[in-house]
């Protein structure tokens, strides 16, 4: 694809910064200018290369979107109305904007709220990938190859900002696939906002426990990878649970009535109901981790 | 330690097959016999050079017994009582007899039941490794390194007994601490078993929607790691669940809390609450990931 002069990245944190990377490491962008709340987390951006020039929100970083040709939203979801409502009116005419939220519905809100003219130009992205640390200096250029990026783009999308948003995740390395923001909601509440909120309740309660550091000092390799999600962003996360919090609640309410089904087997001794669903389960986990795409 | 010229391994799975491959690479243990259900799963453990030689259950096996040094049994926890039953009647008089049940108060009582005279020559242990493979394929000599092992030794066990006992499964690679079995169960029940029968239970609920086909398929790290345990074999959970359901279930109920907690700051939007239990997660699982000693 043609080289892009300027790549403005707002929020340079794994996603962000990971992003910067990959398209700078394959040439597809010139100048990568970082946007952020903190200077702390700009100078490691800096000093890791993840960004050419850093400016805080505090000043006048808007100007920076006059001339940019790319522009990266990659902050917790709950501060994009108040950032789109800045880009819409700085954004340069030939500029494409996406975003790496994890819930699409509200981010297609407050896109269709704020934007203005610029609406047409935004193409809502998840790249589904990601790991339990956060801020620059755990960002990576490789983080989103072999994964998918799932883009939801709407009914006033220009269809060039579309071409130029895909290829841009493509250039990252990114399956790209489309889908509704209802429906990417409702899967991503099943398949990872419910498991991050599990593991992340189950963690909280153990943890104000009396004792509880008998009990961590012998949890082992399956507790660790059961509650690798828990140590992600607490921000990130209070905004993806308040933003799909209805898909999510309706995932808890299923995931109640399985507990309902495990605890009766139990309470009854009813080892048939038990190995039906341990054999659902292993079955199931099985053969999606033998599936050809993986992450 | 001295060689000791016989081991014989009830159970040649993940765990049975490990300890067998950890002794033998050591040059701690001699001859290494096999005891299994399956033709299938022993010649694999013939051709991988888990065992020297093998027999099955149905034959008569427990002539091996009479000139064992060592007797690990590591098979599912229900079938604890009839091996224990037949053991102790065979059980060469100089032999030490060990475990790796994932439960141990109802290992414990099954031994008082069906041990008799062995009784004291029996040391109950729980190695807290594992991965979600069974099968002797699936063993390797270094799977107990680093990790810590539980020895739940009874007020009749023999000291030389245990000293042994604990030795090998040092000269596994384990740290070795002791524990009552009650103090035990309860543990494992909280970091453990309801980590797995949670994720069992989010896999098979998934498993059975229609639908369910575009959910997997969207899946990503979070999903892989949250439910890596959900693939372990079936047979052997169900015989944890079923001997310490009363604990498990102690524990669903407090996990239920915790949900109960998380619902309602989702239906009331209450960020603080919500925050409150990210930060807790957070914190502790950040703070456990960085302890000195790792599984």
């Amino acid at each position: 694809m043609t080289r892009l002069p300027k790549l403005v990245v707002v929020g340079v944190g794994l996603i962000g910064g990971s992003f910067a990377l990959a398209l700078k490491s394959r040439g597809v962008v010139g100048e990568v200018v970082g946007v952020g709340r903190s200077s702390r987390n700009l100078d490691e951006a800096l000093a890791g290369g993840v960004v050419d020039r850093a400016v805080t929100r505090d000043g006048p970083w808007t100007r920076e979107l006059a001339d940019a040709d790319v522009v990266l939203v990659a902050t917790p979801v709950g501060e994009l109305p108040a950032l789109f409502e800045a880009i819409g009116d700085a954004l340069a005419g030939h500029a494409v904007l996406t975003d790496a939220g994890s819930t699409k519905q509200d981010v297609v809100a407050a896109a269709r709220a704020c934007l203005g003219d610029a609406l047409p130009r935004f193409v809502p992205a998840h790249p589904i990938a990601g790991t339990e640390r956060s801020g620059a200096a755990s960002a990576f250029a490789t983080l989103f190859e072999g994964h998918r990026a799932v883009l939801t783009p709407l009914a006033e999308t220009d269809d060039d900002a579309l071409a130029r948003v895909r290829a841009l995740w493509q250039a990252c390395g990114a399956e790209v696939v489309a889908m509704e923001p209802a429906t990417h909601d409702r899967i991503f509440a099943a398949v990872s906002h419910l498991p991050h909120f599990l593991a992340a309740a189950y963690v909280a309660e153990l943890s104000v426990r009396p004792g509880s550091g008998d009990l961590f000092g012998m949890a082992g390799s399956g507790f660790r990878d059961f509650t690798r999600i828990a140590a992600a962003s607490p921000a990130m996360w209070h905004d993806i649970g308040l933003a799909n919090r209805e898909a999510l609640r309706r995932e808890i309410a299923a995931f109640r009535g399985a507990l309902d089904v495990l605890d009766a087997a139990l309470r009854d001794g009813d080892g048939t109901a038990l190995t039906a669903m341990l054999d659902a389960a292993a079955s199931a986990r099985r053969a999606w981790g033998t599936r050809p795409t993986g992450d």
